[in-house]
């Protein structure tokens, strides 16, 4: 797949639809590093991105669409789905908790909060579309999502970042695909990815996608049992370097971002942060650095 | 005073001591406009600018700096005088609570707690300044402080803000100052008061600085009981318009930073924003916009 001109697409499919967000320039985590604060993006994440290119670009029936999530990626559709006009419905599990559950509740689109698990959220959602013929949308293995997602390095890029490397949290590995898609081997990427939820890693060490345990505080939003299809392929024909970090190295960079920059960010939002403030990528000598902040939906919500 | 010239040498001389803030632009609050971050600034608001200004134009004394604060120009001092390297006491009021005696105590400042209030801290700040020799800066009635937060304006034409009006709250009135004394008339300024703090407002009605009652939800950084001479000097010569808010409409303007764009400010920080969306600033047909997001040092802190 020519993935620069997918990407290229979807940035003028969305162009009026997301977010660009600020960039900017600190010394105030031990080194000079760029910053794109993603997390100011429409619904609190990169989400908004894959959401509204895949819809953008679908044929959406009359039926609108269907989603079961109470993270960032149903979050995302449910506002894109309902700026574009379609009809949506929304599954929430009890257990997202309300500050989850208001956020889509803001979006305006019909919420349904299912009692229990996600699997009961999930099998209603199923019933539903399948009795429509409502539209769902994968959150990371699909390639307009992908190619959406991508459009958050490609923006960057034009915001003149200058940067060698460029450090990206993965959890599915939609968004880390997208910066692959993009850069090639124009910048190095860095994906990091929790202790504990290390799907890419493990599909790395074993040669292809596998499903992996997931547990700690990022991982709902990075806790994907099994990378996707599309990250793995991109990441075995580019090359890609993956560290790992603790939830405590996880924590002590959400504090640093509130503290040095007013940027409270939820722990996915501040893991690639982790890697460099706690060693797990060390920079060369010389080599500029960038870390993307993609997400801010932080529970419980602080208002 | 040729304060274009003044914020000029100010800029070359913090440059490479202050955060350059992100700029954005935004849909999310019913119109168009461009937004300044100011927040993500060193202690968490533009106050870092002046404090820099000031003590790298100034002779500090081997005695250094004392300041009696609890507040965002206390901290911004206390980080300014440790990061050059000047020995710092900053004497905090009990009543100040955690979170700003956290932020003043992680500057590195050699840190007195004083039972009571504001009074009783600045009784033993003026005994230690007269006995040491130590050094104070105003908070924003001086000429080098207010030249100082002229950079801001200055950094915003550099990052290409395009706006026709700027609206920026106003406590004692530095930053407002300098951003007249760098826009002059080439961009409409409009100064943002809550209703319970309006000393600007109170000072061009009366045709001099005169004392005002200072109440509400962003008294503990717009409260100023008197606005300072600098500012209303501009005020008066290149003209100002002042529009006052509601606590209830700065609260409202907190909860939509947070909710649109995962910006977690204090109430001063969100009042320009809400003078627009309460409708206590209507811009004309096709005028743009540019609101300034200046501090985001909220009580409690949040993590």
């Amino acid at each position: 797949m020519d993935w620069q001109a997918e990407i290229e697409a979807a940035a003028a499919r969305v162009r009026d639809h997301v977010v660009q967000t600020p960039v900017m320039t600190t010394d105030a985590f031990g080194r000079r590093i760029e910053m794109k604060l993603e997390q100011v993006q429409h619904t609190g994440s990169f989400k908004a991105r894959g959401a509204f290119n895949t819809l953008l670009a679908s044929d959406v029936p009359e039926a609108g669409v269907v989603a079961a999530s109470g993270g960032n990626h149903g979050a995302a559709v449910a506002f894109a789905a309902r700026h574009l006009g379609h009809r949506t419905k929304i599954f929430v599990p009890e257990i997202a908790g309300p500050a989850k559950i208001a956020l889509i509740e803001r979006t305006g689109a019909a919420l349904t909060v299912v009692p229990g698990e996600y699997a009961n959220a999930l099998e209603l959602a199923e019933r539903e579309a399948a009795e429509s013929g409502a539209m769902q949308i994968h959150a990371y293995d699909a390639p307009l999502t992908v190619a959406g997602q991508g459009t958050m390095v490609r923006e960057w890029e034009a915001q003149g970042l200058e940067a060698d490397t460029v450090l990206i949290a993965v959890g599915g590995g939609g968004l880390i695909a997208g910066a692959l898609g993009w850069l090639k081997r124009r910048r190095k990427v860095v994906a990091v990815e929790p202790m504990t939820a290390c799907a890419l890693h493990a599909a790395l060490e074993a040669g292809e996608p596998i499903d992996v345990p997931v547990s700690g505080i990022a991982a709902n939003a990075l806790g994907a049992r099994r990378i996707g299809g599309i990250c793995f392929e991109l990441a075995t024909e580019i090359g890609i370097e993956v560290v790992r970090v603790t939830d405590g190295a996880i924590a002590e960079a959400q504090t640093a971002l509130w503290q040095a920059h007013r940027q409270l960010v939820e722990p996915a939002g501040a893991a690639a942060l982790a890697a460099l403030m706690s060693g797990a990528y060390v920079p060369a000598p010389g080599e500029r650095v960038a870390v993307l902040v993609c997400g801010g939906n932080i529970a419980p919500d602080p208002l």
